[in-house]
């Protein structure tokens, strides 16, 4: 039982919040089929609608009232610009059936270093999701309950504690906590949407809006591209499906693609009719109303069913996080796999979710969201450009491929990867150059996270090489053995020590550190008078240090005999029967164990000696 | 030279700020002369005269302005018990000169408990100590300078990380450190009493306080007991010096009693002449500016002298808190030496003082500062009830003393004891009942800090039991050796632990754990084509862990041969060439080193393997 982590308080801990452990024959089970997958990986892409057209009309507006009719066409605009992501990402689900994230398709195409960018960048930004949308989650509940605004950071932190811990319990189980609230979403803003056009169409709507292809006299087509490229952060999200494959069950690219069309459709519609609703009903941005709320206000006035809208959008931006729950483990996962990122990464937990990828996104999005106090507004166009930076170079990893295989169709498949890659790259540059102040900093910290990368790389290569060995010549040898035991006093632990070393080899040398001459005559008096039969060495400390004249005198043996023997250090070590008296022991063993660490070649043996009382 | 830890960067930045180790035999050049014994010891008591009069009259003003001449007699009993308290702790001194805190004088004549309460008290007290002078200091700054406000707590801890340090570095360091501020003090508050009472006597002052001796309507004795109680905070640290005689040069204990007696004249002057001048120029208390500050102004105006008298009172303010860093080391010393607390304590750092006692008061003290975000004040009642526990306990124990022994004299040093436990009682009761909701804790704190402190002694004493040996018939034995090496594959590391076991014993077996069939078929055939000459034993792993299967093996291992063997679990350890590198091995080791510590009674031998790159 003790094997399981059962008897431990940490491990019964352990197992009630993430239950109990999986055999890896479970992962089959653990897969998820298109409706669940469809809560798990597109609450991120779906929870846009919540500020996407909203985004766009605040750009337009600097333009005047007259503008908003520019938000229709750009919002068509957007929609088919998802339809051209959806499709080339189709393309990807295929073509890279084990998972093709940017970070795959990039380097398998376009090099290792521009893979690296692609993954380096999705990576900063999957951190950067959770603090932002657990934040913005945050802004709706305080908007709700006003009291709570001083304990913002404290409830974004509550909630990236909830999504972490809620990813550790598994893909499947996350997905069934998740499916209803991303379902009742869905659900909602579609009954706002027909209940908002059969308003519209019945004339119980009076707004006038500028009509459509009205003459605007300060607009720029510098604004136009600053809405449309605001718009489009509407679209972050859409590739976790191309990621996921692994997570699907079988066939599971097709049933990737079946999900990722489901979702292409059912968000292009909400963004649209969203839009459309905004305009018909005159809607124009408020810095303390949402243009949503709006809608759900003028639609069905203040009651019940407003405050489900409203609760449920709130509820659908904090999950938003989850999506980036579960693509960050996976291509930490891939990274690792290849070499760039640490080991620990590809170590599947109980509960076969990669549970370290988890609990590192939860830390980092904690740490970003207690930095930036909870405001985490300015990062959203850092995360824009994350995400748009690995679209085009997935795309563009695509199109080389095309040309390079040259299967049945390529032409087809290379347009529609061209003229994603083109619509992606100029979105990037537009957020580049219309945003420059907030986004500069991707460009100091992508090479940094790519220099990481490649050092990690380098380091585990030259690991390996030093660690290969001929199976023809390279055999254990076999040595003599110096064991020294450092020792306090004359005690049954000391003695314990010596007959363990006294077991190993006959070379066994006692230390005693003194502190004066008296102290120094006492010790030889009292160790010949036992005469354990182990000889003992005395060394004077001017400096109450029992470190230092223990170091030099390793240093002597070391000198003296490393070319023959291995040099073992012995260190006692108190295992107390409560937890709370280690700290009234062993404190010389430990300071003993950790310089001998860092500074000297020497193996460290410790030995129990367990108090009873 | 690495041996002194001076090749390491922590090394050479420890020694920049502590300065250099210095040997066991220089501890008599850090011991301190009289002047030096003052500026250390006193600053606690001096800094009272800066609140000391405030405190009285605040109370006062209860009962109207008429009531003010009041401050007079209540100035002279403070000064009255000042008497006691120093001709009492004379006596201390010469009865105890190896130091007689209250905690040796109480454990001494009155048993271990009564012992432990009060250095149970005085330990806690020093903390608040520290808190609140350097919170005290603070405001002080925070006064002049108002756009510091919001960095209240930072300056706190600033301030105790410096005072720190400066501990650190050494008894006479800090003296000489200290020794300017408090003269300073003493010299500008004896110039602001001088030149005040000649401005007085030449008629400069025109104010009317209520004559002495006149009729108050609503004037109550509980009153008059809380003003006097408040102004007995004022005496507050007077029981440092009969604490530090072993910091003293010879002979100790006479220019201890000099300090002492230099202490009590310079407070009790100090804080008559305060309470004078406050009295004869009609001083109100106002929360806006002390009372020291208000009689600095009307006797020398807003001038450079009024700037520096505040300057330096800050300061003393600050320094009140290195009291507590002279005698909390101290007495966590002589406590420790007793097994009441701790053996670390007893340690003597590279400058001679006993460092694990100032750095733990350093850390306690800037967590109560965090806690209570710098406002300290709620804790001063706390802090004097602190303090007159131990006093009033001191005292009672001093009069067993003298019972019990009938020295020369006796009857007299009974008397001056017993007024002076009398008093100081008193003063603990009242201080009880008229702050009662601030003291409460004290009851609750106390008996939990004395339990702690008998459980250590406990458990040391059980220790000692249970390690002492019979020299005659404990020997030690040779039992045989089986050494179980964890194998993660075939490389470098492996062979040379494989290597190290072997020269040590004929009985060691690898074991490796397998995820597949596959898995562990590749490596059986590899083993024995590499054929180390040790035997392999593979365990599968549905979990996906190697602890666990590990686990049991040893278990097994352990059930077949502990009666006969040693048995040694060899866990290779990668030293890397930069620290970065570290996390990106050893994982398993770490985690294989925790599990067998916690759970297992073997032997763990840590085997380095130096990488290169």
């Amino acid at each position: 039982m003790q094997l399981k982590g059962e008897v431990t308080v940490v491990g019964r801990f352990k197992r009630l919040l993430i239950g109990r452990p999986m055999k890896s024959a479970e992962i089959e089970g653990e897969r998820l089929t298109k409706l669940k997958a469809l809560a798990v990986l597109s609450s991120d892409a779906l929870s846009s609608v919540a500020y996407g057209t909203e985004q766009i009309l605040i750009v337009l507006m600097a333009a005047g009232f007259a503008a908003v009719w520019y938000s229709i066409p750009i919002s068509l605009a957007v929609l088919g610009l998802l339809l051209i992501l959806i499709l080339s990402y189709r393309q990807t689900i295929f073509a890279y059936p084990a998972g093709g994230g940017a970070y795959v398709v990039a380097k398998d195409n376009l090099g290792v270093r521009t893979g690296l960018l692609a993954g380096g960048s999705l990576l900063v930004d999957y951190i950067l999701t959770v603090a932002v949308s657990t934040s913005a989650g945050t802004d709706a509940i305080t908007s709700a309950f006003p009291s709570l605004h001083d304990h913002r950071v404290l409830i974004a932190l509550i909630m990236i504690l909830f999504l972490t811990i809620i990813s550790l319990r598994g893909i499947t189980e996350s997905a069934s906590v998740l499916a209803m609230p991303v379902y009742l979403f869905v659900f909602a803003i579609f009954a706002l949407i027909i209940s908002g056009i059969i308003k519209y169409a019945l004339g119980g709507v009076d707004a006038h809006p500028p009509e459509i292809g009205a003459a605007v006299s300060n607009i720029s087509l510098f604004l136009l591209l600053k809405a449309f490229s605001s718009g489009c952060s509407a679209l972050t999200g859409v590739e976790a499906v191309s990621n996921a494959i692994p997570n699907f069950k079988q066939p599971a690219n097709r049933n990737a693609a079946a999900t990722l069309i489901m979702m292409g459709a059912i968000l292009g519609a909400m963004f649209v009719g969203i839009s459309l609703l905004a305009y018909w009903y005159g809607i124009t941005p408020n810095p303390k109303e949402t243009v949503v709320s709006q809608i759900a206000d003028s639609t069905f006035g203040r009651g019940v069913i407003y405050y489900i809208i409203q609760g449920v959008t709130a509820l659908i931006l904090f999950l938003a996080a989850n999506t980036a729950y579960s693509a960050f483990p996976l291509l930490a996962f891939m990274l690792a796999k290849d070499k760039y990122m640490p080991n620990v990464f590809m170590v599947r937990g109980d509960r076969l979710g990669f549970s370290n990828g988890i609990i590192i996104l939860g830390i980092l999005s904690a740490l970003l969201v207690v930095l930036f106090h909870g405001d985490t507004e300015s990062l959203i166009p850092l995360y824009a450009v994350g995400v748009f930076i690995p679209f085009t170079l997935s795309q563009l990893g695509m199109m080389v491929r095309w040309i390079k295989l040259k299967p049945a169709n390529w032409i087809i498949k290379l347009v529609i990867n061209t003229i994603g890659m083109l619509t992606t790259l100029v979105i990037t540059l537009i957020f580049i150059f219309t945003k420059f102040g907030h986004v500069w900093m991707v460009f100091l910290f992508l090479p940094v996270v790519i220099w990481i990368f490649l050092s990690i790389n380098k380091h585990y290569r030259n690991t390996a090489d030093q660690l290969r060995i001929n199976m023809e010549a390279d055999k254990p040898v076999i040595k003599g053995s110096t064991i020294v035991v450092p020792v306090a006093g004359i005690t049954r632990v000391v003695m314990q020590s010596l007959s363990y070393a006294k077991s190993l080899t006959e070379n066994v040398v006692a230390v005693y550190v003194g502190f004066d001459d008296e102290d120094i005559e006492r010790m030889e008096k009292k160790w010949e008078e036992w005469n354990p039969g182990v000889r003992l060495i005395v060394l004077r400390s001017s400096y109450r240090s029992v470190i230092r004249p223990l170091m030099k005198f390793i240093d002597t043996v070391e000198w003296k005999s490393a070319e023959t023997d291995h040099i073992t250090i012995l260190i006692p070590q108190f295992i107390t029967k409560h937890w709370w008296q280690y700290i009234l022991h062993n404190q010389t063993g430990l300071m003993l164990h950790a310089y001998l660490f860092a500074q000297k070649d020497v193996v460290i043996t410790t030995v129990p000696y367990h108090l009873n009382r």
